[in-house]
């Protein structure tokens, strides 16, 4: 990663890690206090041994526990393995720096397993955002850290996910797809978009901004419909876009990512409560 | 896609399809009746022309419409454009196939655009499934229709929901997570696991059967917390999994897929009520 600030959460391999949240419910702002995020952070599988495609591996970001399970899941659900006797070890290397403690495992493949094409092996299931980079070290987000002193009210924040709801056409025919949608500081909708993918609705908001030559989509609010992954937030980053809210609940490097590059990050956005994680500076009265 | 059997949508460039649900409401069966999926199809991004990459390309799936933004966005998104004027052109070359109407664009990049490595062509955001393959005949399928005669009450799986949640540590103390777990037709609970990329909570429990020595699952009952996409009936498939319920939505290709494989597909699965998408014949009065 890039930029400096933020907090780093140590998180070892808990699945959960505790964060200092500004909770606001009808209306009031109680002092930051202590919550709960799920833990979200990159496994780097790395195939060495037997006769697996040394050298190669893969990079997901997963919630950590149950790393050995989660990498004969994947291996499996992809072919590569056919059977537990296909993996004959998994071990976990010394760490070479701290924030790889825990986030990667060396798997031995049996004799003549791995016949698989190696750009297999370059992506994996929840990593999007990474794929195709094998190194924690690739975690690199492009953008700056947002100058924008735009501010939001409450009252507006609060309405918002009902206006995007009232917007979203196929959602009520189906009640099946994700959206994102941008807004004014005042509330006023500019952009809805719906997929069954939540990284390509924001996708298709920010080309939507990019041929309107919109692009960087300062002093806009971007709102999710569900929860916020490290993923969404570096799309947010790198379209400039400073304020980031969802009805769902973020993951601790999307807290991470978003103070880092001064996010302000609103969930579980409600008409009477939402949690602010990072920013509470734009977030005011009126 | 292999095996044959199961209606494969006409979707075009529609974002929902109509489908036949049988609804379930207080334990009382309607007759079956048309519903509204949304669409979840391949889109093939081509690079040609210009000084791009020619002759790669990506596949993603996604819900149809504003195509040319999601390309767009995701271009910028990747860091392959850095602006609207980095593509000079857009086309939707003839069909080859059928299924394929609609389903590819073709991308011409501007001179020196591109400079990134193949590798970053050959996957996308929420095609995980299908990541590193480049064609829409990619999406194969391994496994073979289920031929499980298990059955399954509805009462037991009205109740599956409220069981997993009482089970889900973490997701009580962050609320966001998602879930897999596994039921016996009974309703007992053998394996549930957590983890901010439903995927991944997938492959964990996947995983852990593999290690135990319990694939094929056959007649268990799979329970997912979130919507149901093509890639976790896939997931299903290769593990012998007959029966898959979830708490949202299924999309139109998961439904096809749950239809060809011959699994039971339950969705918005409530205590009072739910929607049976696909092999009906499992579910049962007791």
């Amino acid at each position: 990663m890039e930029a400096g600030g933020g907090r780093v959460y140590d998180v070892g391999m808990a699945a959960t890690v505790e964060a200092q949240v500004l909770k606001i419910h009808d209306d009031a702002a109680d002092d930051p206090r202590a919550d709960r995020l799920a833990v979200e952070a990159p496994l780097e599988v790395r195939f060495g041994g037997g006769a697996g495609a040394g050298g190669t591996g893969t990079l997901m970001m997963r919630t950590p526990g149950e790393d050995e399970d989660l990498v004969r899941g994947f291996l499996y659900g992809e072919g590569i393995i056919a059977g537990a006797g296909d993996v004959v070890g998994m071990s976990r290397p010394p760490a070479a720096a701290p924030d790889e403690e825990g986030n990667v495992i060396e798997v031995a493949l049996a004799e003549g397993v791995a016949a698989v094409a190696p750009e297999r092996f370059t992506y994996s299931s929840a990593a999007c955002g990474v794929c195709g980079k094998t190194s924690l070290e690739a975690l690199v987000v492009r953008g700056e850290p947002s100058r924008s002193t735009v501010r939001v009210a409450r009252a507006v924040l609060h309405d918002l996910p009902a206006r995007m709801r009232a917007a979203q056409r196929t959602f009520r025919d189906t009640g099946g797809l994700h959206a994102s949608a941008l807004f004014t500081p005042e509330g006023e909708l500019l952009v809805l978009r719906e997929d069954v993918g939540r990284h390509n609705a924001l996708d298709k908001v920010v080309g939507w901004a990019l041929a309107a030559g919109r692009l960087p989509l300062a002093d806009l609010v971007l709102l999710l419909s569900g929860r916020i992954s490290y993923e969404l937030i570096q799309k947010a980053i790198a379209a400039g876009i400073p304020v980031v809210a969802a009805v769902g609940a973020p993951s601790s490097l999307a807290v991470t990512l978003a103070e880092r590059y001064a996010l302000t990050l609103v969930g579980f956005l409600r008409p009477s409560s939402m949690n602010v994680y990072a920013g509470a500076e734009r977030v005011g009265d009126r």
